[in-house]
């Protein structure tokens, strides 16, 4: 019987309930109905995003220019929100609104409709931030638009209605209370302490070594200390950088190393479990930058939050992270045959 | 087409995305695979909350005390906080920690094992909320318990993995940071305007009666302007408070009248969905008495939270709250064939 034990993410502040006695073994969360993303058609006659169904109304860009497109980003057809018409604000007691002024963008990953980053090569990957950063340039050139999130859903549990490997861009005409929290405890902690808290966290997981799962010459991915789920992990930068939009052009191909890695070793060690990823970056006018640091987080679904995430914002991690790290790295990526 | 527009939340300051080209009517929420509370066996041999079962070794307290109970408070068998140990603390560079210290409890709230609020009678859900406060009384007496939160998970989609009905206590040795944000949004209210910002919502919710769902002698019933989530409810005393556990005891038969409604209306008009409530109250030594107010969040689960909520805290809402407020006042909940 192991006591729970609640902790606390120095840059965050987010508090969880980690391995109680309900804890379950890493291996515990392996999702027993193998699906691969492998398996059906490669390419689907009624998927808008497979080559030859082009909506080409929608399309902002294609890479390469020319021959046949690797990634396409193309408008949502069915926008959360949208860049015509104007911005506007209304503040009047309770009533507080902005227009639903933005830009809802798809990412579609490959032209293949059954694949996925963990089927993908490394260089695959790379294309697809190399893709998001060109696209936040043209619009972060948009005064409107104070923030720019990109994010992923992987299966439906994570909450992509389609299987076409796709990830989604949301630029938001205002910036997010959550990003706003967390910037402003970054900034105190510089202010108290002299250091980005993120840089310090790396530093103290690198020494520690015991939630570390992979590393590339550039990124470093880790369970983190206060993970909210089983098998979150961060991956992070080892140079302080405050907006990912300004990462190194020979830093991306690295970037897309260690993603096709970790998402791999999710992919083989839980056999496809639904995920979401996002990457967390500074507000386009605000870079703040000696005490923010980019990173992306990677929360596989694998668990529920319920009525106590929703009134106390605390999530119940029920594994240990240390474990987890350790399970993820053991997991042999270097195999072709992956439910082996 | 309907321009979709972010509303922000004057008490908690979060906003949402409401209303986007994505938009449902109300009624398509109805769940379709319908399934009733009242089928199935009123007694589970197999159940560890039905009479007869009743793991004695837990109970906490009962009521009535003699007789057939009709509300049990029982340990959790596998309880994510416990209260054997120390409470300690440890705080070294990353690592910060409590020990699992608190109470994880659950909340019978009938013998029946086959029914649920929405077809109990008003007395029985009152009966529920005033077990709630007892047991709050004795609880907060331990000095080490800063709050104490009680929530429901119906359904298994919010989390519930036994039929028999039950709510949960968490009592915790720590404010949530969540907690803590919105006081320090509402005190900062109260020092700007001098008013509590939840007395302020309710008096405009009346004056707008857009939103409205049901009004008792003693409470209100309305889907919040920035609904964060279709059929979003918050039930709201009228009268000041700041502290669920002070609520004069004469109101509590209101509450569970109130409550009644209103989870009936859900029932009936969606056909039974999942979902979460949470009674959000102030830190049991920090009242805050002029700038805090109880309330009650209903929550279905009719939607997903996936990569963009995670990423910016924002909630994307595919319906309107004033749609799903009148769909639900319409509701008729005296009939007595639910699913007619």
């Amino acid at each position: 019987m192991r006591m729970s034990e609640l902790r606390q993410n120095l840059a965050t502040k987010e508090w969880v309930i980690v391995a109680s006695e309900r804890a379950k073994r890493p291996h515990e969360f392996v999702v027993t109905e193998r699906k691969t993303c492998g398996e059906g058609p490669v390419w689907d006659a009624s998927c808008p995003f497979c080559p030859g169904n082009e909506e080409a109304d929608l399309e902002v860009l294609r890479t390469p220019n020319s021959g046949q497109w690797q990634v396409r980003i193309v408008g949502n057809r069915y926008p959360a929100l949208t860049a015509g018409g104007d911005l506007e604000r209304q503040y009047a007691g309770l009533i507080r609104r902005i227009s639903g002024f933005g830009y809802h963008e798809i990412i579609v990953e490959a032209p293949e409709h059954n694949t996925c980053a963990a089927l993908q090569h490394p260089t695959d990957v790379a294309r697809v931030f190399r893709t998001f950063i060109e696209r936040a340039w043209m619009v972060q050139r948009d005064p409107r638009i104070e923030y720019i999130l990109f994010f992923k859903n992987h299966g439906p549990q994570a909450g992509a209605s389609l299987i076409h490997p796709h990830a989604q861009m949301m630029a938001l005409p205002m910036v997010p209370m959550d990003v706003r929290v967390r910037a402003d405890g970054a900034r105190n902690h510089f202010d108290e302490v002299g250091t980005c808290v993120f840089c310090e966290i790396l530093q103290q997981e690198l020494e520690a070594q015991t939630r570390i799962i992979a590393e590339t010459d550039h990124f470093v991915a880790f369970a983190p200390y206060a993970s909210v789920s089983p098998f979150h992990i961060w991956v992070m930068p080892r140079t302080h950088l405050a907006s990912f939009f300004h990462i190194p052009a020979d830093e991306v191909e690295d970037l897309g190393r260690i993603m096709h890695t970790v998402l791999r070793k999710l992919y083989v060690g839980l056999r496809n479990p639904d995920y979401n990823y996002v990457i967390r970056t500074a507000p386009v006018r605000d870079l703040g930058a000696p005490y923010l640091h980019w990173y992306i987080t990677v929360v596989p679904r694998v668990s529920l939050a319920a009525g106590f995430e929703l009134g106390s914002g605390i999530f119940i991690n029920a594994s240990l992270p240390e474990e987890c790290a350790e399970f993820l790295r053991q997991v042999d990526v270097s195999q072709n045959g992956f439910f082996a």
